[in-house]
């Protein structure tokens, strides 16, 4: 695996990641239990789905075959894919998809802060433009957490389902491959098993807050992130999110 | 319009409605309450798809421009089905599955026994073959009407509901066009307004056993059988439907 394969796949699983979960969390567009949450929700999937293009355009750049960010959203098929099962899972209720983005939020805040010195100026630039954004995102599904996780004993026991449900999802992103290794000693991504220390202080603070207990297990659901094995939900999103393109290819507006 | 072009569009509103049908039932698929009943709607699809393939393919030919069955099936677009729009509405519970079911099979038992005295051979055949099926269809969707329908309170209220739901559906199936008159005219196949109060009476006998009252409104939902207005609800069944082949092009198995 040259360097560049190596920053391909790291671009890849940046960008599927950003790209699923924006998909995901555009489903609630139209469907969330107030106006502004709908909103405050369709701007996250409008973030993501941004930085997408930007993480997969790079993607492109570096495998220089040609492909653009949109050829390779819309015409790789499930195995392609490098986003972390947990952007894939379903949304369930508001509470979860609001669990399931406090524990993307978090990674993703803790990650970035270190692409931010990437030796790779272009990987620093993307980030320092999706921090911003990831910044509100945290602060706004923390919120959540704590206000439903320390809410009515209704909305306390969803989202320790919710919790429970995802916990085993959050392992994935710090089992590092000879991908991250390679980006790690290029210095332009950390390693990330070193970011699950300061994950759990962080995610552990809004939790408590939130009456919520952080699950022991470090079971982890693994196979998204390197491409080995996806849950059968990518493909269901896969089919939504792709029909388009692929019945009238090389469609445009 | 020529008699072909009237009979092209008739094989289509036959097979379209079949197609359909028969995706929404195979949905259940892994899904039903009781093994026994996700065996029987698993093999209605079945069925439905293989007289599916029979309208279809006849359509093809009819039309005369090399489509086949799988290109008619997969790779044409919302505006061009014909399906009833009883056929595309959504499941909803058990009972509304099954309360649609035996609304479609009513009709479709009334209309395949015309279609035996067509006078185009090919139809005649494809309707002995397809009736003896639908016969057993008709039995069985019959049954379970009266079973939920004069079953518990809970079972009996949603049959209610879902009668309520899908009566608004049923008058597409005798709303008559230039297409039915043409058919009509070269013996081919019935005018759909005459079958009315042969279905009414066959409904209305199995309802009243259900213990359901027949709603008396004539208000119909039309646009599905003439192609003018599909419901939201194809679109998203071909996006399941077709991505496999508009992924794949021309791919077999």
């Amino acid at each position: 695996m040259t360097r560049d394969e190596a920053l391909f796949e790291f671009c890849l699983r940046m960008g599927d990641s950003t790209l699923v979960l924006g998909h995901r969390v555009s489903e609630w567009c139209g469907h969330a239990p107030v106006l502004e949450e709908d909103i405050a929700l369709a701007n996250t999937a409008l973030d993501l789905i941004g930085q997408t293009q930007l993480w997969l355009g790079l993607a492109g750049e570096v495998e220089g075959k040609g492909r653009d960010a949109d050829q390779l959203a819309f015409l790789r098929d499930a195995w392609d894919f490098r986003n972390l099962l947990l952007t894939e899972v379903p949304n369930g209720d508001f509470g979860r998809t609001l669990m399931r983005q406090f524990l993307f939020d978090a990674w993703h805040s803790v990650y970035l802060a270190r692409l931010l010195k990437s030796s790779d100026k272009r990987i620093a630039d993307i980030a320092e433009k999706a921090s911003k954004e990831v910044a509100y995102h945290l602060e706004r599904s923390a919120d959540t957490v704590v206000a439903l996780g320390d809410g009515t004993e209704e909305s306390h026991q969803r989202m320790e389902a919710a919790l429970a449900y995802l916990w085993p999802y959050v392992g994935e992103m710090f089992a590092g491959d000879a991908v991250d290794a390679a980006m790690a000693e290029a210095g332009i991504a950390p390693d990330p098993a070193g970011l699950r220390e300061e994950y759990d202080a962080l995610v552990g603070r809004v939790l408590a807050e939130a009456t919520l207990e952080m699950p022991e297990s470090r079971f982890a659901h693994k196979g998204g992130r390197n491409g080995a094995m996806h849950t059968e939900h990518l493909g269901h999103i896969l089919t939504q999110m792709q029909w388009l393109q692929r019945a009238y290819p090389g469609a445009s507006w």
